[in-house]
């Protein structure tokens, strides 16, 4: 009679208990920048961890939800000299997970909108790891709601598309015909430093000159500012203003909107100008 | 001497005054679904309105946090016969905020993602009405993220695109060869009329037959359901499996991702698979 290795090992049973060992990973995201814009699901979570592994961009209110107990464990600002690299923060989510810990992995925005989040829950996936994903409030939606810019509308634009401008190589590598096009609402997550060159070609692809365009900074925060120009001008305002990283773009008829629909820091200052 | 109209009228307290005893209209944004979705400036504001507008495609357990003494108003489902035309809702709104209450106009999703939120407030501002906007998290997001589909992933997609299936006319008409692209994910906002029409048209603008497409139905809902197949398979697949609205469309190779990242609803079924 041959050896049968299921009659020895209880491969079933044996990988339950493997992943009752482990802790859950919580791949959360942290929203725009504003506490308040957190899901209760979110605080929730901050609220019970055993360890928060955090990274760039997450408001300065948002760690004060996390329990007086729990770990903190910083891995790093994107693109800074002082960052862990990914595959290191991959290996320190196991090594937590195994270790039977809760852990919430905070990141800004959503995490499924260019927060990587995937390719870190592909790692826990091959690991046998238990893991959730509680999406959060991407940049676009928080920043463009609190700039009073709607990302739709129906006289301006059907569509929003949400790119990046930096690449892993640091150039700007988009699909500009499909980005230069009317009816559509663009929104860029990135820093400044490529603004110039995305304005000059969407307007080298078909866009005009003076279409839409605005910077918002710190969007959310009580120290958000926001410049609106045209694809023509925004790089020059955007650098005579002196507006601080982080930054969202967005370029699109709807941006003529936050004249109107303004409201988050300005309300009041509109009505001392009405007035 | 010539009469002065602001000798007799003090214009800027007028306008302050008007305001004062105005409400204010929080124009807020359900989430998906899960009402563990709602950011903590919605939970709190549904908490204390005093009267609460709202219209389809709000998760069934988030009334459940509207304050009890709150009055609540169905404003309707949209294309159906029994909902209310959108100048009466403006019109509602107005008159509401002139009686000096609180309102929440509560939409799913995001307000400012195809859900007219910019048009309302357009109404708004013009009759001096206070007003602010509490993004919620649209649906491509939270419906992405219990789905295990990543919208953007650095091997797969860089950008995404979110559209709506369908017109004021019920027509379909989109811009195709901008959807029609490599390297992005884009998510259709619809019901499932228009699936097969969607499908065949990115064929005919050249994604391959075989493009992998996903249907996720009651997204975030513990009645969640999805059927990943690809552009050619899709419509046949999703009306054998019989779903049900709300859907979301996603199509892009992300959707692959969906086999190693499944959690929701599917996690234990897929230990007893893998076991």
């Amino acid at each position: 009679m041959e050896t049968d290795l299921n009659s020895f090992v209880d491969f079933p049973a044996m990988v339950a208990a493997y992943r009752a060992s482990c802790g859950t990973v919580h791949l959360v995201g942290a929203g725009p920048g504003d506490p308040e814009l957190l899901t209760l699901r979110a605080a929730r979570l901050l609220a019970q961890a055993d360890v928060v592994v955090y990274d760039h961009l997450i408001g300065p209110g948002v760690l004060e939800l996390v329990g007086a107990d729990a770990e903190r464990i910083y891995v790093g600002k994107e693109r800074s000299h002082h960052s862990m690299p990914q595959d290191e923060i991959n290996g320190l989510l196991v090594r937590l997970a195994r270790a039977g810990r809760d852990v919430v992995r905070l990141k800004g925005g959503d995490p499924f909108v260019f927060g990587r989040g995937g390719e870190e829950l592909q790692v826990l996936a091959a690991e046998g790891i238990p893991f959730e994903v509680v999406p959060g409030i991407t940049a676009a939606c928080g920043v463009a709601s609190y700039a009073g810019i709607p990302l739709t509308h129906r006289d301006y634009a059907q569509s929003c598309t949400f790119v990046t401008g930096h690449l892993k190589d640091g150039s700007c590598d988009l699909d500009w015909p499909a980005l230069a096009r009317p009816r559509q609402t663009v929104v860029i997550y990135m820093g400044l430093s490529g603004l110039a060159t995305i304005c000059q070609r969407l307007v080298a692809h078909g866009l005009p000159a003076d279409w839409p365009a605005a910077v918002i900074a710190q969007g959310t925060l009580q120290s958000q500012r926001a410049v609106c120009a045209t694809l023509g001008t925004l790089a020059d305002e955007v650098a005579s203003a002196g507006l601080q990283s982080p930054c969202l773009t967005i370029v699109g008829e709807v941006v003529r909107l936050r004249d109107e629909l303004g409201w988050f820091g300005e309300r009041s200052e509109a009505v001392g100008v009405a007035a």
